[in-house]
């Protein structure tokens, strides 16, 4: 309890001049001087706010359990070392620029620093105001890694009359993290919502995400890095294909939380959560005039809501238009009871998940005075109809404050004044519906058909003489014939029983005999013009150097080959000697292409992506990733989130392809990225599948350690 | 002059009572009495806020020139009749449901009618007030199809401080249109940029835009229609992937007009543009918090807004962050006089066309009042940093009203609380300001490189023999060969002196024969197997069913044919007898295919569409809309827009493909069907451009009336 209900706090620095921080520290301190001795220290000693001062902490009588350090980081060493003498447990570090050392001593004598480099930490349960800043009490608890961030959000949250439960201000996270203040949200009665703003992502974020989603308080999550250019230079596909974002929605999915973009966002969504997750995606927009209807709705539907034809439409006034947007017509004006009355109609229609009311009011009362108390009725009504049905509603008012927008506020339905905050905040709750949807449904059993052997071997009789040739690939058998194991293999730990992994050694043949479950075409190694002559695989083609990452850009592979031999000679004779592979094309017809990739990132560990394949991946980025391992159930879903996926299900008259085969590969290749520190990254780049399954015609596995082998001799790094 | 400076005014329905309109609208007409006579009229006689009233207009000395109708409807025909008869120039209908006679009686007259069922007319210049409502003087004028959305647009404005120049709500537009109200602002002096509301699109509505831009006064356009799922049905893939609002944004790009999606977004960016419209989309960001300023460059880089690298940026203080977004890092704080040092770098540096200043700038006066003063002094000066240099500045205070934002919006520097509305307003400025790079280009010459005959004709040895076949359509020389002709053909009007074209008879043969400048692949007519067997065109083949529109749909397009014969006789099997097209296949490699479409707009005409090919024109919608007819240069400018454009430029190694050519039969097309108001739609799906040129390897050519043949014996129209 030492950051949240201290039983005494000291603030070093307390000055009487309002340009000082310890100025205000002090003020928000003496708020809680009922709960708890506030001591205030300053090196010449006098009066701060009226209140007595002492010239050090060693004056003081009692040791002080929490103490806020706003002095300059010059002095900070000399105040720290007495607090500790004196047995002090908890630093707030306003000053930035505090030494390692100092930090270390602190976390030496088991004490605890919040920041430094923070604005301190606010609870409204214990009267606890250690920030600079104000704060109004209520239901968002926000962490931030930033300051102004954070208070940003807060003045938000007291415009929107939402109000903050606890504020941390984690600044560095030189000892305290992000992670442990959320994780202290959890048991806060107070906090109903919770609000973060990161910039990185320490260890247990999406577990500490995930626990308060559990305890019932939605987590929104503000962090930025769109618009960086400097990624890391990607080595593979997969790797220019998924972006730092892309990888903190997938950690969100799996949290069951929702990213934003801005405070306001952040603001409006916990506003629009105190009255509950909508369950769905169906919004309901009531407007006396036609225009605000449709522009509303126009937004809804850009904000992926869906503005669903009503059926149960009885009750609405005579002349308002009963599709949605529910157009009143000028009926709300002539009778405020029709605007509730229309809510009514939405909220118990059982047909909409949310409603939006926009327009006018909020302003009949000040336009018309005589008309204010019937609009605080209406608004009154309005807000039980929320409450009892659990249905949100959002009011867009052209007025940004009056007393039916007050009441409004104060009743749980959040009020904005442009109807993009509005919508916006709508779209974001339902987005985190969704999520819930999707948590609470039963597991999927893997569905799977039966794939195995599905694809024909496609050699030519008499090809059992083809053992003798240096080296015989042969399709291995589906492992969903063998069934699927929902938990992920155990990842490989030192001093774990089982023997560690042979360590990967790159290339094309390799990376097909690790991926032993997925299915290739028939393939062998080729050393010689006189190796390839030998087989009896079946024309067309694909010849590839088989060391080679990057096969395309340098050369490495040929595909469409119909003379094998001279395609060998011509190849070699650019890349010298080494492993070949020639491999029979894939020509089945209605076949769909896709990547398959998986990578490590550096803040959220192993992840997985597929995405439409060929030059259509990196122009249009159609692409799904999630946090590794996925089961087959969630491979699907990601597959179902493809833009393309019509193509998987048969596009104009096409035969839908093997997707319970595809998933499978899918929740297979992330199982493999997560059990295996040692791998960088797997890509199946094409996956070609058909009707009658899968096969990946081409893969590239990189070990841990950023270095492809793109030349015949020597590795190199990627740049 | 009757609806911006009336000589006199009568308010008829004048009354005392607050809930009524009329009491509203003689309260307004009130506000120009000094300018002008203002007559109060109540059928109950008596005083109205104090004036005098008379019961019936022939009760007047002289007869006003303009009359507010805010009588209720079944009273406003006697009302008209005695205003017509003495002398009333002008009518401004409040009321509803005004009968249909009476408008023509009005009409009839000579007189004008603003209206029915609008809000009314202010103007800032002449002290007219004659609109529900409250208007603050500014800049902006404001014509608005729907009373309301122009009334939050006139808040929005207030409490922006841009203000409004002229409102014109024009309701049904049963007499003076939209058009009319937008030309009438191109000589207001007080109105420097337009903002429009409307729902449907009468005639000149583009010509008045383009008026208004070319008097330097830039129109915002907003409108709905996103969200309307009741598109007409499509008759081809054209009209499937063109939406209203497609066709909407080609009318602003035409017009110079840039389109939002609600009044706020239109007010912001009008604010923007009262300084200037910026050169660019290069915005530099300037924040005293890293977080905020990350923010700000994430959204905008989603806005289209590039965050480029600065190089030039001495004189900021040490410790700022001099990367792009500026990160003064608690400097601002420090010395306030630093982010006006900030904003001086940037719009002094060349680097950037627009700056955003995000956080806390706005809040410190308020918060500790001795810097008021010194904040002020720093608005101050960005104001003029803005103004000399003419880079528009925008900024996020998280402070809604203090000193210096309101010396801010003052100075003409938006100030906005939210950063997605500073952001977003940027983004749609230097939309228009991209609209205005382009319009001030150079026409280009079409820049064709000579693409005539390079397809090689690909014809077998003795193809002469050919030519006693049924029907052998030679591929045409193409016209680009011929030189281009930048003006289009003059539209088919009866009456011309040129004979109208022929009637268009459907079918697959006489599009290729109507659309004589594309290249088609060698094909035949034939009619039986003895006509197939008799051709001399080389394999492998496709085989249509000439007459029907939707061919695959239909079972009438076999492809990859080897055995005509066989294929004809199935064929002509199911779809009975016909005439049948035999085709080359297009065999070249390295082909991008696309889908180039015309279709006539019911508001804005003729327009032109080119999209990526296949079925991932569907699933991406990867298209470009431009209003017909184009010439070759916008051809280029749509390809350019595309997401696949790279492809046209030899995607992974694939050599660049012949866009000139291809831009010219886009151009082509369009002037088509501009010139031919007896077609419908033409659409040339796929089309098929290799670095040697462009092979269209269908059409399918639509005529007036809605209906397509799709079985051999009728002419259905489609579902």
């Amino acid at each position: 309890m030492i950051f949240s209900d201290p039983a005494s706090v000291a603030v070093v620095g307390a000055s009487d001049d309002p340009a000082k921080w310890g100025h205000w520290l002090a003020r928000g301190a003496l708020v809680g001087h009922d709960r708890r001795a506030v001591h205030l220290v300053n090196h010449g000693g006098g009066a701060v706010l009226g209140q007595p001062t002492v010239r050090s902490l060693s004056e003081l009588a009692e040791a002080p359990e929490l103490v806020v350090l706003a002095v300059p980081a010059a002095h900070v060493p000399a105040v720290v070392d007495e607090a500790l003498a004196v047995g002090v447990r908890g630093f707030v570090g306003i000053t930035s620029g505090i030494d390692d050392r100092v930090i270390r001593r602190i976390r030496d004598a088991g004490a605890r620093l919040l920041g430094p480099n923070c604005l301190g930490v606010f609870d409204a349960a214990t009267s606890l105001h250690l920030a600079w800043g104000r704060f109004q009490a209520g239901s968002l608890g926000v962490v931030s890694q930033s300051g102004q961030v954070g208070l940003e959000i807060a003045g938000l949250a007291a415009s929107s009359d939402i109000g903050i439960s606890r504020f941390v201000s984690v600044g560095n996270q030189a000892d305290v993290t992000a992670t442990e203040a959320l994780l202290d949200l959890v048991p806060h009665d107070l906090t109903t919502v919770v609000g973060v703003y990161l910039e990185s992502f320490g260890p247990g974020i999406v577990a500490a995400m995930s626990e308060l989603r559990a305890a019932g308080k939605p987590v929104v999550l503000l962090t930025v890095g769109s618009s960086v250019a400097a990624q890391e230079a990607a080595l593979t596909h997969t790797g220019a294909l998924t972006s730092s974002l892309d990888v903190v929605d997938a950690a969100c999915r799996l949290a069951g939380a929702v990213r934003v973009a801005t405070p306001a966002a952040l603001v409006d969504l916990a506003a629009v959560l105190t009255s509950g997750v909508p369950r769905g995606g169906r919004v309901g927009v009531i407007s006396d005039s036609g225009g605000q209807g449709a522009i509303a709705a126009d937004l809804a539907a850009a904000a992926g809501l869906t503005v669903p034809t009503l059926s149960a439409v009885d009750g609405l006034p005579v002349g308002a238009s009963k599709r949605n947007p529910i157009d009143l017509a000028g009926a709300g004006e002539q009778d405020l009871a029709n605007y509730s009355r229309a809510v009514e109609v939405l909220v118990r229609g059982g047909e909409v998940d949310t409603v939006v009311l926009s327009g006018y009011f909020g302003s009949y009362g000040e336009d018309t005075p005589s008309l204010e108390v019937a609009e605080v009725t209406i608004a009154l009504q309005i807000c039980s109809l929320a409450r009892e049905t659990g249905v949100p509603v959002v009011v867009h008012s052209m007025r940004e404050d009056s007393a039916a927008v007050r009441t409004l506020r104060a009743g749980g339905v959040p009020v904005q004044h442009t109807i993009e905050r509005a919508v916006a905040a709508l779209g974001d709750a339902a987005r985190l519906g969704a999520l819930d949807q999707r948590s609470t449904r039963a597991p999927h059993a893997p569905e799977l058909s039966v794939s195995a052997g599905r694809i024909e071997s496609g050699g030519p009789p008499g090809g059992d003489a083809c053992v003798s040739l240096p080296e015989v690939l042969t399709a291995p058998v589906m492992p969903s014939a063998l069934g699927h194991s929902a938990a992920p293999p155990a990842p490989f730990e030192p001093g774990h029983s089982a023997a560690p992994p042979a360590p990967f050694e790159p290339g094309y043949l390799a990376a097909r005999d690790l991926l032993g479950f997925v299915r290739f075409p028939r393939a062998h190694a080729v050393t010689s013009a006189a190796d390839v002559r030998a087989t009896c695989l079946q024309g067309p083609f694909a010849l590839k150097a088989d060391w080679l990452a990057h096969k395309s850009e340098h050369g490495g592979v040929k595909i469409n080959v119909t003379d094998p031999a001279a395609a060998f000679d011509e190849m070699r004779a650019r890349l010298g000697p080494g492993t070949y592979v020639l491999e029979e094309m894939d020509t089945r017809e209605h076949v769909v292409e896709l990547i398959i990739g998986a990578k490590r990132d550096h803040s959220f560990g192993p992840v997985i992506l597929v995405g439409a394949g060929g030059i259509h991946a990196e122009l249009f980025r159609d692409t799904a990733i999630e946090l590794a391992p996925v089961t087959p159930a969630t491979a699907r879903d990601m597959l179902a989130r493809l833009v393309s996926a019509p193509l998987l299900s048969g596009a104009r008259g096409a035969p839908p392809v093997d997707v319970a085969a595809l998933a499978e590969v899918i929740a297979k290749i992330s199982e493999t990225l997560a059990a295996r520190p040692d791998l960088a990254e797997i890509e199946l780049n094409p996956v070609r599948v058909g009707p009658d399954g899968v096969l990946a015609v081409d893969a590239l596995i990189i070990p841990s350690g950023d270095t492809v082998n793109d030349t015949s001799g020597q590795r190199v790094a990627c740049a």
